[in-house]
């Protein structure tokens, strides 16, 4: 057993690049870059609620940081630094190694520091706190869209979810290659940054689809007093998905959570710069709706099927309470 | 049961201020004021093990921000901005409104502004991250002490480990309300903020006391490659220790832990603008030692009692693993 102590500066200790000062203090200290903004996230993630208790240290390492540069996507925020909170149950190195592994992977391949944070004995639970920097006043909000506006969606739906449905037995009908693919999905999600920067000047609002685009997308809607029409089955789904009955398709794509893919809304002028946008990346740009006056004090969503019709049961987000 | 966002919007979400955008978004956002750097901190607090599982959520949320707090005191910055991640087992609509009433009551008293967060279902567990602002290359850190300096604390140390062994019925030798006075110190530490900006420019060195000064000394000690003579029996004891047998005495005031003083090393010239800061806060500064060049590798602290001679057994800090 090695002192909390050991174990940070071991695996989680680096020098200070861009930071002034980074971990090892009581703060670290950053600057922040003239004329920017420091946007900022916070996520929680508990084993048993968020991840399975056996999951894989190194995927899980990834995915506790890919979670919240997915947040920075969703403001076209370029990454900066992260402080991480963990509790664990034991301190067992050979997990933490692993765990540290991915988690660096990532924050390499973004230039994310690590700035911070604390180790702790308890039920196992990890709190990233991510910083990225924005020119000020070009960060994307949820509150900018306009009635006319489309609604996009990059990449694809479903497949994460589809891949915890797997992972518990409930989804036979997949090949071992589909299932794997789903579980990759679940495990180390792509969080969309050099989209999400790209699309500075171009969205008018964004987010990130953690919870379903069911649920989601009203937040979008609710902070403009818009309603978003959002056309079910325009939505791109994981492959394996195509060629299941509606109601289950349609169920993953809206309601299973855990996509990272980036939701957001453009003016109708801006349609080829979107496409292009995503092309650039090498990743689909879908057109899914539009945004409409709210017509319906309750209504933020409204889900129709190809033929226009309102879907009269339709699926909204994952809730955690 | 509510949902998720609902129990935020209600309790946690209130306009911003300072900020450019608060709660309610991917990410805040946030400016910095001309020539400041940010300081940055996080800490994690689980049932169990920081605190009891039926400790009064009042004082709890106080008690969550204020260990923070605490953290920007020690390198003397001004407190700005805080994030709120919390996992709990149930929405008790109730429990959520007292914690956030002791949360915010000590938020408003220092300024601090809550821009963001997230809420899940999981073992209670909160973590808070804390920014703070002080002028560039003004941050006390923990690696600036030479050989001479002298050694300091802030208030008394020891009281909150008692309040624990009180709680615990492990201290049944004390009066009613001194077991009060105790518990109060563990369950509702004042962070030392206004004293921390004051030692900015005298204190060479600095931390907060969380683990016991016998252990957490031996940061600054081996930040710097020095030793620090630790004048055990002048350390400044909670009011109800004094009369206790020196061991126990000296246990609750090295290592009990949760004190949340400040510890902080200045050369000599500087014990009167020290008093006098102190003084200015009503706050009583001790000197308890003087740190020295390092004779022995392994020896960050060096332990003495009043006539000079090294305690054979040494008391370090808590260890969370």
């Amino acid at each position: 057993m090695s002192s909390e102590f050991a174990l940070i500066e071991r695996y989680f200790k680096r020098p200070a690049r861009r930071a002034t000062l980074g971990v090892g203090d009581d703060c670290a200290l950053v600057g922040l870059s003239a004329g920017h903004e420091l946007a900022i996230s916070t996520d929680m993630l508990v084993a048993g609620t968020h991840f399975l208790p056996d999951v894989n240290p190194r995927t899980l390492g990834h995915k506790v940081l890919a979670v919240n540069l997915s947040d920075l996507a969703a403001m076209g925020a370029i990454p900066r630094y992260a402080s991480l909170a963990a509790a664990l149950p034991e301190a067992d190195e050979a997990w933490i190694a692993e765990f540290a592994a991915g988690f660096f992977a990532l924050a390499d391949a973004h230039g994310v520091e690590l700035i911070g944070g604390d180790t702790t004995r308890g039920p196992m639970n990890f709190c990233v706190t991510i910083f990225g920097e924005t020119p000020m006043g070009m960060a994307v909000r949820r509150d900018g869209t306009c009635a006319g506006d489309d609604i996009w969606v990059s990449g694809t739906l479903g497949g994460a979810a589809l891949g915890l449905a797997w992972l518990r037995g409930a989804a036979d009908w997949l090949t071992p290659a589909q299932g794997r693919a789903a579980q990759a999905l679940l495990e180390t999600p792509t969080p969309r940054v050099p989209l999400g920067v790209a699309l500075r000047g171009l969205a008018s609002a964004m987010l990130d689809l953690s919870d379903g685009i069911g649920g989601d997308l009203a937040h979008i809607a609710n902070a403009s007093g818009l309603t978003a029409r959002l056309e079910v089955d325009a939505l791109p789904v994981f492959a394996a998905l195509k060629s299941r009955p509606p109601r289950e398709r349609r169920r993953f794509a809206l309601a299973g959570g855990d996509d990272y893919e980036l939701c957001f809304t453009a003016p109708k002028p801006k349609r080829d710069a979107v496409f292009a946008a995503g092309h650039a990346q090498g990743l689909s740009v879908v057109r899914v709706g539009e945004m409409l006056p709210r017509r319906h004090p309750s209504v933020a969503v409204l889900q129709v099927d190809s033929s226009g019709e309102t879907i009269p049961e339709p699926f909204s987000g994952y809730q955690h309470f």
